[in-house]
């Protein structure tokens, strides 16, 4: 077993917060210490707690020789962050609001500081992406990131696949079972995953990539039947972040989308995340694990500390400023509620191809008041698409709104 | 776009070996040199070449300032290797048996001499990881690695499952498309995936592990129906490595595995890698890539060699002496064929039930000459299965040998 090595320096860590990562986070400090000493020579100790209310964050400051930012939200977490960095000492933080919102910021105060600023937890918890994309793939140019960021609208999503019931319905079990908050907007609006996105985007591509660079559609129009649609074409439907490089111009966007069976994102069922980077040098890489829970989250901050304590710095990468383009090309699955009549898939079909967009499959469903018409199509640059679908819906048989989801097109393995 | 940094000092790399692997990162230095020096601050430069029988290695050490080792193989690469750390040069390297069967001694050397050694493309390639276990998931006690870590392999058993065709066919499709060697016994008969579980059972575990402590079982001997009789039972088969913690015990083992369909590697496919890793903090994070490819494991040479650069050491960890446990227990897949007659469900049952194993599942299949059964056990000690196995192989309704393949039980998610 592990020796004590009583000769190793203590480290004193300031921790702010002690919510339910905080709590695991300071209990993994107590189990992992000697652990920790025989890896890097030196011994975590916690030296104070700022709790809501109760401590003051200058002693604690003053007292540590690291700070562990575990209370979210942006304000006081930015002033907390900035005085530790200008104080000189490092940072660990799983606030992915933070980093997305104020990380130029932060990253400037941290160099001029000649400290390091980490952030693992901040996004897919105890999955170590942030590590991967920064140090783990060297230099070579990523092309693009997908992600199933958020384990909340994950979670909904398989709970609609396998049972069959609605939106809401697994939403209420969701929330249950702890895996939606009472007030779900941030996760099943798209809000969480786009913060994450904005940073995964931000290191993969080294580019500053603001939260309002970032589009983002939720879960709450996805209805069963759509799913069920999905699954007889082979596809899966999942709440995916997208980061991608197109020359000089990057887009980064969040949406519902369906993927076929050979998707590396395809199987990750559940609470789970899941990250895909691409780049011709490695073809593609997958990682997933659980994407949140207390010890989890807690186990990305102490190795984060780890990584400081043993003095790594994460590569410093030129600066690019890279253009967020909009004008971009999709597959779709488009879903129509038509009257049964002749007639109708040839209309559809003339607007269709006067969009100049190409159907892969068409199946025709139900009959009567139940008519409908579920397509897939080929890529087509997305403005074309949605003027087609305003024209669409404009005809006389179409009995309900057109529904429509992206698809990723790509062939993988 | 990036700026060149004309700055930056060169770091001149000596490159041992230039077949596919030794080419592409001879090419890949040249296309993100200035990626890295603006990266790291230091321009990698290629200061010599050795191909055998061409090339001094005495001169190209001399003239270098990191050594790449692309030779393969144990002679002359160990000596080289040693060479160089013992002259203060910093070494990565691709080859798995160097450190699986020569990682002590090196390990020593570097510590030695203060300089590092990198190897994350001797496993699974591309795919980081090497460094995860290292240094993504800090200090964390690991239970379990399970790795499907050979794409010859995996390629195949993807390939018999979904042609039906017999391993003798598949092979051969396999060589015609490059994916297996012209000798494939290396990679067939699991010594190749036990040489990379040695290595990540090292650094997971923190133990010295010797190849002999590796018992492996290759997928020769595999057929169409046992693959297409364990996906009715919702299973696939996959050639695993599992290296795990018993108290202060492990086992390192490769042998061809039946999965359930929620595990996490049943869904990898081809010729790609993937890990898992388990323990308690993180419940199981896994990666998944292209295992093998030239450019792909260049870019994690290039990776290495970043890091080196980057001044980033993995940590050092306290060492253990974990004894290698071969008492284990397992859930097991059992095909017998036997003759059409009564009883004989009840005999192989009182078998069995005297060796204490119990049946999870039974299905009868076929009549006449062809009939047989196909069960799968509850988790039971190997060596009572292996007894039952041979009292069963004896019964005079045997019609062949009784076929056996270890199922990975745990659920999963």
């Amino acid at each position: 077993m592990t020796e004590p090595v009583t000769e190793a320096p203590v480290v004193k860590i300031g921790l702010l917060g002690r919510g339910t990562v905080g709590g695991a986070f300071h209990d993994l400090v107590a189990d992992r210490a000697e652990a920790v000493a025989a890896s890097v020579g030196a011994r975590p100790e916690i030296a104070g707690v700022l709790r809501r209310g109760e401590g003051s964050f200058e002693e604690i400051l003053a007292a540590s020789d690291l700070i562990v930012e575990l209370i979210g939200g942006t304000d006081p977490a930015r002033e907390y962050v900035l005085a530790a960095l200008e104080a000189g000492k490092p940072v660990v933080t799983a606030n992915k609001q933070l980093i997305a919102q104020h990380g130029d910021e932060l990253f400037a105060a941290a160099r001029k500081a000649g400290v390091e600023l980490r952030f693992e937890a901040a996004v897919a918890g105890a999955v170590p992406i942030i590590r991967t994309v920064q140090e783990g793939l060297g230099t070579i140019e990523i092309e693009r990131v997908s992600g199933i960021v958020n384990g909340t609208t994950n979670f909904i999503l398989s709970e609609m696949a396998s049972s069959g019931a609605s939106y809401e319905e697994v939403l209420a079990r969701a929330q249950e079972l702890g895996y939606a908050e009472a007030d779900p907007s941030d996760d099943v609006e798209g809000a969480d995953a786009a913060a994450k996105m904005a940073i995964l985007a931000r290191l993969a591509f080294h580019t500053p990539v603001g939260l309002d660079a970032v589009s983002y559609e939720g879960i709450t129009e996805i209805r069963p039947d759509d799913i069920a649609y999905a699954k007889e074409l082979g596809l899966s439907l999942k709440l995916l972040g997208i980061a991608e490089r197109h020359g000089d111009g990057i887009s980064v966007r969040v949406f519902p989308c369906l993927l076929y069976a050979g998707h590396p994102l395809a199987p990750v069922e559940g609470p789970f995340n899941a990250v895909t980077v691409e780049a011709p040098a490695i073809t593609e890489i997958t990682i997933s694990g659980p994407g949140a829970g207390g010890v989890e989250t807690a186990s990305a901050v102490l190795a984060d500390v780890v990584s400081i304590l043993g003095g790594e710095a994460p590569p410093h990468h030129a600066e690019e400023r890279l253009e967020v383009l909009s004008d971009l090309e999709s597959s779709f699955y488009l879903h129509l509620e038509v009257a049964d009549r002749p007639r109708v898939l040839a209309a559809i079909a003339d607007v269709l191809g006067r969009h100049e967009i190409s159907v892969k499959s068409v199946v025709q469903r139900g009959e009567g008041t139940d008519a409908r018409l579920v397509m897939v199509t080929h890529r087509t640059p997305e403005a074309a698409f949605y003027d087609a679908l305003e024209e669409i819906s404009g005809l006389d048989f179409m009995r309900a709104p057109a529904r429509a989801l992206r698809v990723v097109e790509e062939e993988y393995r």
